[in-house]
């Protein structure tokens, strides 16, 4: 493990940084950690639309900050004949990695204003126009640890001294520019001395509670437990669970919330047991457009991420396997939806709307 | 694979066996399957009990099965001076594996009754008694079969055709002397032509879903998908699944029964979504001493079953694990526990003591 990569309480380590040196987008590969740390040089936009489908970058914030560094990455070397034909097909290919994750269309979205800006401003000069989406994504980049920092802050005030919280898949630093959103909350409420410890569930298939939470709450000093997906249950009706704080990969206009698989379960169980329910997000993941969870793309994966575990064959060959990379949460289940803009409550559609008004972002 | 383990519908495939050439106890090793299939020959009682531990034997009335033949394993070179410490000890030794299955109690409290019984008639002849011992084993063996098959069939009753089932953990024939009791109703049910499909969850932290229950199913021609145990709420929130049947390692005299870790979870969201939720077993399972469900002494495994899976580390090194073996689903959450003496619905107290009283067995 590098020297440099040594994260603080206070730091703001990110999965995702632009090397100057390089002049281009590094990515570290989650789907080797805690193993390796190994950063991924990020030279072409397929590089990085294959470091999102293959989920070394994950995560909806992190998604989004990665397409907008991968819209610079994919217009280096453009010229001015062919740099808006590039910008199209650049966005085409990062917008086709992942249906769920509503981050990625809004960094696409917002890049291609940004983009028809700097060329109304500097016509098609390429180093131009490369330099002010570089300047732009670096500003998202950087808004988004923020934005994470300030719902970390909003969501600590919710906790109780000696929370026992628990939390499935990775909301973390690795899912976001950094500080994370759910451990972000995590963070800050261990920060205000209210931590009791972390529930960390597994997250099957591809253990990013395992392997990703369980790495930055140790590297963060944050008491921990890791359990099975199953053990929730057991948890729960032994009166060991406070609260559970989850990520979100996208939110309905309505509080429904899809986030990875396993989650709905967890509000399930919590509902029956009277444990308060929290999803931490950021504006950006919640799509007005859509405005149930029914509406929610939700993502198959293959086979093999069930019946191969890091390589090893667990079942038996040709079992036929369903695998749904997330769920949804119905909004009922949800007590809070912990935002930059402040804690919302039911019913949702009147807080989701009245917090996009007071960020002037409404839709 | 070798021929002789081919195991067809009718089949009663054991993994429990007596081999008279050897003359002693082979156990199949469940924690190598589905990658290999390999004979554990016991010629102690600590083979038996390294067996169970271990796991290379599991599941209630398997656990019971082979305890009667360890019993008789164990006193095996025993001399007159010494047959009745022997048994003791060796009894204690079996006793001493696990403690949440009770069938092992169950085998070895009857070995004992059988065991004074064979001095009382032959002295203490060690040769006599061992061979009284072993008939009683194979008596054990054998009737666990013929009971699995009442169960399957008085489960399948319950069936409507198509019925999408599913199932968590092994309860198939590996977990018992043969032909299992939630895969038991399950095969019946598919022998009458009633069944659309089975969702195996995988089963955290060992798989025995992954890799048990799909080699049993594969094997039996059993249309199945398999699925992480984190799917169970999406699935069921897409009205994909029509009945839970589950097996059990214990039930208290109310109904409550303890079973594989995250049992309870799929209960919970089966009576959220009306998806009717039995649990089938044989009367051994069934312990009258143990009131409710909070008196089952719940075993705790270790950190590694969980941080490592077939030897890759998954989560990182000096993380800490809680890993409850078993969980206990409340009785007002199972639709019927279906038994050789016939399907038992609540008021389970009452259900389950008029079983004991027909099945003469009333303690």
């Amino acid at each position: 493990m590098s020297e440099t990569n040594t994260m603080k309480n206070t730091d703001t380590f990110s999965p995702i940084r632009w090397d100057s040196d390089l002049d281009t987008l590094q990515l570290l590969d989650q789907t080797v950690l805690p193993k390796e740390e190994i950063w991924l040089d990020c030279h072409t936009v397929e590089d990085v639309a294959g470091a999102i489908k293959r989920l070394s970058v994950r995560g909806a914030p992190a998604i989004g900050v990665s397409a907008a560094y991968g819209l610079v990455v994919g217009i280096t070397g453009a010229e001015a004949s062919n740099l808006r034909s590039r910008f199209d097909e650049v966005s085409e290919i990062l917008g086709k990695t992942r249906p769920t994750a509503v981050n990625l269309r809004w960094a696409l979205e917002l890049g291609r204003g940004i983009f028809d800006g700097l060329v109304e401003k500097h016509g098609e000069d390429p180093a131009a126009v490369r330099a002010g989406l570089l300047e732009w994504a670096d500003k998202v980049h950087h808004e988004d640890i923020v934005t994470c920092q300030q719902i970390g802050d909003n969501g600590a005030v919710l906790f109780a001294k000696d929370d026992r919280v628990m939390t499935h898949c990775n909301a973390g630093a690795l899912a976001t520019g950094g500080y994370g959103t759910a451990v972000g909350v995590i963070t800050s409420a261990f920060n205000a001395g209210k931590l009791g410890k972390v529930w960390v569930d597994e997250t099957r298939p591809l253990l990013q509670g395992a392997r990703l939470t369980s790495w930055e709450l140790g590297r963060l000093g944050i008491p921990h437990d890791l359990v099975t997906d199953s053990s929730v249950g057991a948890l729960m009706s032994r009166g060991l669970v406070d609260r559970v704080v989850v990520g979100a990969d996208r939110i309905a206009a309505n509080g429904d919330a899809a986030n990875k698989i396993g989650t709905y379960t967890v509000a399930v169980l919590a509902a029956r047991h009277n444990v308060p329910f929290y999803v931490a997000a950021p504006l950006s993941t919640i799509d007005q457009r859509v405005a149930s969870g029914d509406e929610i793309p939700i993502e198959q994966r293959e086979a093999d991420e069930v019946t191969e575990v890091f390589g090893t064959r667990v079942a038996p060959e040709g079992t036929e396997v369903c695998n749904f990379a997330f769920d949804v949460t119905p909004n009922e289940l949800i007590h809070a939806i912990i935002t930059e803009m402040g804690v919302l409550k039911a019913p949702y559609t009147e807080s989701i709307a009245k917090a996009f008004e007071e960020a002037g972002q409404a839709s």
